[in-house]
């Protein structure tokens, strides 16, 4: 158990060889249908609030057997919405937009991972199923999708769903200590460290910023160059600073995603994740270059948290929570 | 945040005063459907399996809103479950039942009681919804539900599908340091403090027995005389001890139903509790009660394991998955 | 218990309905001259060194039933009187200044803030104690008050004191998370969040710059609005950094107080408070504040530590002391 | 800092060389006028709800100096005072006696020790002065004090005062791991290890039965023999345990004392102790001893509770907290 | 890093290809020259203190990397060390028997298991070195080996040298909470679940006494019935008690050997291990079989301690350290 | 046990008084042995490999009893080296060089300074020791050592060694909180805070350069101005920024040492230390002074990381381990 534990890494044992696949079609359907459901509802609201153009709309992905070291991140959503909510603070981003606005922040509930695992549901159906539920959400006008991690895999099929619908590539601003480019990792296509080959490979990203790198090897920087990734590495950040903290994007394509990977962070700042790289940005750091950040934000992930590596009061659950509160309002539209 | 946030308590603002009836109870359904069809397919691998008289059932209820203190029980079932599955240790019982048998251990998933809260679903449609969810379960031949809290308002609901189904009273082996017995607690009818006062004012109890109890006060000790609580107080627990590792129940009824409150245990055994009362049982002394009990158990909870109070390796969740395990194969027949 | 339990938030019971007023009265009296007796014996050991123009006295307030959240302010102030003299570090500022010397640091004690409560003070006479015993040490000359919170609702009392004593208004730089500024918090008027309403009331503040403000909804912008006060928050640090680095404060008035809530600090820095708000100043970024900032110091406080949420080796401890030593050093004038 | 630090240990430096014997002596007067106004104050709360023989009466002793190891002690009296009244738990003790009604448990507040060795109170007149705050709590009748540690040095003074002011030896049910008989500890003659031996040379016990103990040098058992002390060890509890579950004292003498040291559990039921030593009793056991004790009790302590090593969700906290109760209900007769 | 890292698991790489045969072979020879020169040295101490019969001698084997979960016990015998002579306790066993003796206690130090792997040694060679090791040791009279593991595999190469050494079986008292009995685990033959089956197949053991049982599956009981194992499982601990607390061993054949595994201890008692199995034994229940074990010792070993799961204050360290100075006891004869 | 203990600190006592000194010297030279084996292996390999100027060696000199406050960093070595090749991040550096090459990092395993010690090894001999062990690293071409402390006391003996073998001063440049300047600390000349007055003394720095003091009192001023220090305090470290990102050092000398304390670090960084002193460089701030760095580097080390005060993830392990990787990348030269 606990942090050695990769039971949820394993498929668990008991229905193994006997599940019928009309059985299992069956609950992916169910697990859509309640995604549906919820979006739909939540829409229903904002519509009946009135004059939102865009609203950003929580949707968790408790996915965490894609990571090659740690599966705690399967256990954040709930704990980041925890924390959205928590007594400690108010309700309102550091600029004033009020959170409890309906046309702000919507949620439609999370993906049940574990629940489709354990009806045998193998990776390549599991991320359809993350894709269609993203459209799902999206369906629904005005909502946004806001994933919220679950490892960094996630990202592949929320950004499919992304570019899919809004039929085009779209910028993507990434923070990351790590690029994730790996064509594959420990023999995994689909694993949180190969996510970016992914999308770069099915052409979905117009560019692509990775913002904080300070672990990359000769394959990371063999892929970086390949796909002509634009990278803002930790050691060269003096210079990049200026450039970040002014950024425009959405040009000539669908508009901009944001995916956060919370160990951008220094770990410091955010000792709840699985991999502790020195160095990173400061919080502040990260909030000068998204609160400047100029475009049209059609989509986002903030992944990675990992609970089981969090202090006992939960810090990094609030430094997590708050990346989610301030990208809500970025994606928002009155 | 952490243990002091009381985020679970409040209902989340946005959808507050915008929803629909209509959408909610389309959400309400669609959550009985996940339910049902992964009851379903499981039920169907059993049967294919064949052999099984009974097979218990796990059902998450991660409900924490209930409690008077903290609401960390809301987050136990997918740590209880991961914990059940950990590489530590091996897959059988201490007598030797195989838990990877289908026969032995199914699991039907969680109702997903965050969600349903945030449609504007209240305690009482809650409380019917979780009722409706174990008799889904029931409806399976041959599963029996196990359920996961959760608080231990849960077990209301829990034991009223569960004589529904079987048309009459059960006898309840109660595991607690407290009797649950209030009418109601700080003016909640459905608190985790009055589940057993509901259950009792149904007669859904042929017998009650209460092992551990060392927490009770006057209208504890008023309610157990007036509903013929059998009352096994830890301050006597050396008398009790021959009578309780010797029990048959069930007699004369519909059989035995066992609620297991974590804190049953002492502290030092299971920290990860929202009530740190000393004095409690040992794991071994619930183990000697258990493993000799007589009886044919329809229907069970393990409830009140708090992971925000959990050590960090999780030495609560060992002890509330161990617990499960056992009385997983007690309920299970082949 | 621990973070989640509000024991200190109500009135401890047992002698609730059954205290004079008279006894009550002789209680406070007491309080008083604990205080008075200390504050006059330290005073004399200061003048028979001689030389001093001003000294720097601590004086506790262990009170934390103002908070909203969590009340373990109130165990902070001998955590932070230990943390001072720890082996760990000497007994020099960084810029040289010697602690031991009776005229640089002394120490009148705290102000049984808890004994009063059980007594039943209620919270008008409270605070009025805590003015009396703030005066109570400025009439010991040289000495003036350094006060060791507590919550922040201690500040006005301390704040009122000062400037009954000299006769008007002060500068007050106060650094903090938040502005401070409800006019109720929760039905509380002297709630840890309205402190700085009372005082801009009351007309106490000659200029009121808050500096480090990260959390701030409309009320609090009205309320700032309102008062005139000087808002230099997180998001725009990097323009002001240059002038709050090199303030002068303090003339057309009584002089400088200085009013530091110790979550103006970034979690990563100060993990011991009760409210965790991402994004903060660094210690460094503090220090070249108060260490380059001009003028006379009449009084100050260092609020919200919280040893309940600190690391188990005291970290935040740590970061509370240096802040008080360097205020102090700051303050003292030989 | 933490653990390793040993601020207290040491006088801190500041008023060391400049302080008047005079003012010392004002210091300690004052200290103890306050200690007497809340006693009566509480004494007339009692005497006029009517009906008490005797009531017990918290004084915490914030006093950790003499202890060879660690100095956390100090922190105890408040964080117990909390967990007494938690919300986790009822206001009944495990027998029904309500704590709630000021006849059975009321409180005197603290000595201020830290303050008092700040003020160049020397050992002798130290434990002098706590000496003579247990004497004024017990010339307020029906009061009885239960002093709240705190080292074990304090017992000596605590015993001291109530064998004088009763006028002749009493019983000393004595908890512990350790005898602490030793002649002087390190050199220091009022260590909390030689307590005991203080106690017995002045002939103040007319019986002293030490229960649990399991770490006892050559010293201890010549000081144990030398003095009549009845040694019930651990490693022959399985014999002793039928006699001291049955146990009448107090006759032939004044009474009953009880002092309990928090380390005669074994550590997995109270971690936050400073020694240690593993083997020892369950808190069942203690309860059975002392739930079934015999005898007036006039006076008892319950100390070494070290809130520097607890959990972080203050389990042993709790564990002293329940002594306390239970002893409380035990000492206070209607 | 922490608990999920393997690390250790793998050979480090720096040197893997170029190694020489010759060297290695050299770097092992000069580990056993360290290890034989500090057994002398502390035997010719012994001699001349006079009068021993059989002395205990630590070795320390830091190896965790056959384990299967987690290998923190490579990080054991410094801690365990530490805490033996740990100032929060005195120097003597439960009954008296002084550690500072020199004809008690003696030490050997470490076999550097870390510097031979990176020197390219690998298993049957690094399990040979331990033997030669442990032979090295009884090569000093009067000193017998007290092994101070790492993981369990280090049993079997311990009994093997003393089986050899002596010239046939002895028998073995084994605390665990498994058999270790495995064939091999996870293809690993020299698996710290495969010690016991390693030793059992080479008749090294004229009896073997499992106690403590409470994690063992069909592939366990089938290994012990085919060795004859005698297993004194935990759900039948209470018919099992008299008998083992008046345990003589050793007779026809050449004495005890006694091994304990840490978690044949409840979790609540020693938390700090890999494998955390609810319903253990008390630490007093340990002391009660050991302490009444009549028979010659003539070698024993502690394994499984972990500290990367110890509690902060190093509860399992002090746990361990006194099975160490209980056993050093019981093996050393004046 | 734990942070309080000064276990280490003293001599264990067992083979205390009749220890020989010829033993003793064998026990010397058996541990010189081991390294030099060792080193030579390494060396050989290197060799063998081809095209490398210089390659890093680490030396573990597991020492912490010269600490005046804890003795933690005694367990350091094994800890660093397990988080260097930590699974959680990859091989490489932050430019790109790759640590799994054997021409860059190699490893000549720990000077066993708990054994030597044990066998009766006093400072001056254990000062010497660790010289020879360092002489022994640089014997073998093309080693330089990297010393992986223990605590700051053995960067004396490690210049010693280099500069003799070297055959003149360095230019030294010194990563701390705190000059370690002191002539002597409470007695010992050997202190870990007195290290840089004996390398000063002897005259083996061309220039001493100290970065990221701010815990200096007057003697430490006095000897910083004797020795001609270059101090970079952080009070004025906006000022020095500049010139220390584009240093140059090692002309007119035998080349560069660079010593880092890991306390250099604020403790929001770097918690795993004995001496929280807030106000110290971010990670980042040091990777831009040692990235930037021109000069050859002949030796180095890092020190003073406490593990007994790390997170339970092991934070400040990743830290130290990520400073012994970027410095060895920066020392081997291909």
């Amino acid at each position: 158990m606990g942090q050695g534990s990769s039971a949820l890494h394993r498929k668990p044992p008991s229905a193994a060889n006997y599940t019928s696949e009309t059985g299992r079609d069956r609950v992916v359907e169910a697990s859509l249908t309640m995604v549906r459901e919820r979006a739909m509802l939540k829409a229903e609201s904002v519509r009946r609030a009135g004059g939102a153009k865009a609203t950003s709309c929580l949707l968790g992905v408790p996915l965490g057997h894609n990571s090659s070291f740690l599966q705690g991140p399967a256990f954040a959503p709930p704990r980041i919405r925890e924390a959205i909510w928590c007594d400690s603070t108010n309700s309102t981003t550091e600029a004033g937009v009020e959170l409890k606005d309906p046309r702000i922040l919507t949620d439609a509930g999370d993906v049940p991972v574990q629940e489709l695992r354990d009806c045998n549901v193998d990776d390549v159906l599991l991320m359809k199923t993350i894709s269609d539920a993203v459209a799902v959400v999206m369906q629904e006008k005005p909502l946004r999708p806001l994933v919220l991690g679950g490892d960094h895999s996630i990202s592949y099929p929320s950004i499919r769903a992304v570019t899919e619908v809004l039929g085009g590539p779209v910028d993507i601003l990434h923070f990351d200590a790590h690029p994730d480019l790996y064509d594959a990792f420990e023999g995994n296509k689909y694993s949180h460290a190969s996510s970016f080959a992914r999308i770069m490979e099915e052409k979905r990203a117009h560019r692509l910023l990775q913002v904080g790198i300070r672990s990359i090897n000769k394959e990371g920087r063999d892929q970086a160059a390949r796909f002509n990734v634009e990278l803002f590495e930790m050691r060269h950040y003096t210079e990049h600073r200026a450039y970040l903290e002014n950024l425009e994007l959405g040009k000539d394509c669908k508009g901009v995603y944001v995916s956060i990977d919370v160990d951008v962070l220094d770990p410091s700042y955010a000792p709840g994740v699985s991999h502790l790289e020195p160095g990173g940005l400061s919080f502040r750091d990260v909030m000068n270059v998204l609160q400047s950040l100029k475009g049209e934000i059609v989509g986002g992930d903030v992944v990675e948290f990992n609970p089981q590596r969090d202090t006992v009061d939960g810090m990094t659950a609030m430094v997590a929570a708050k990346l989610v509160r301030e990208l809500t309002a970025k994606m928002s539209v009155l």
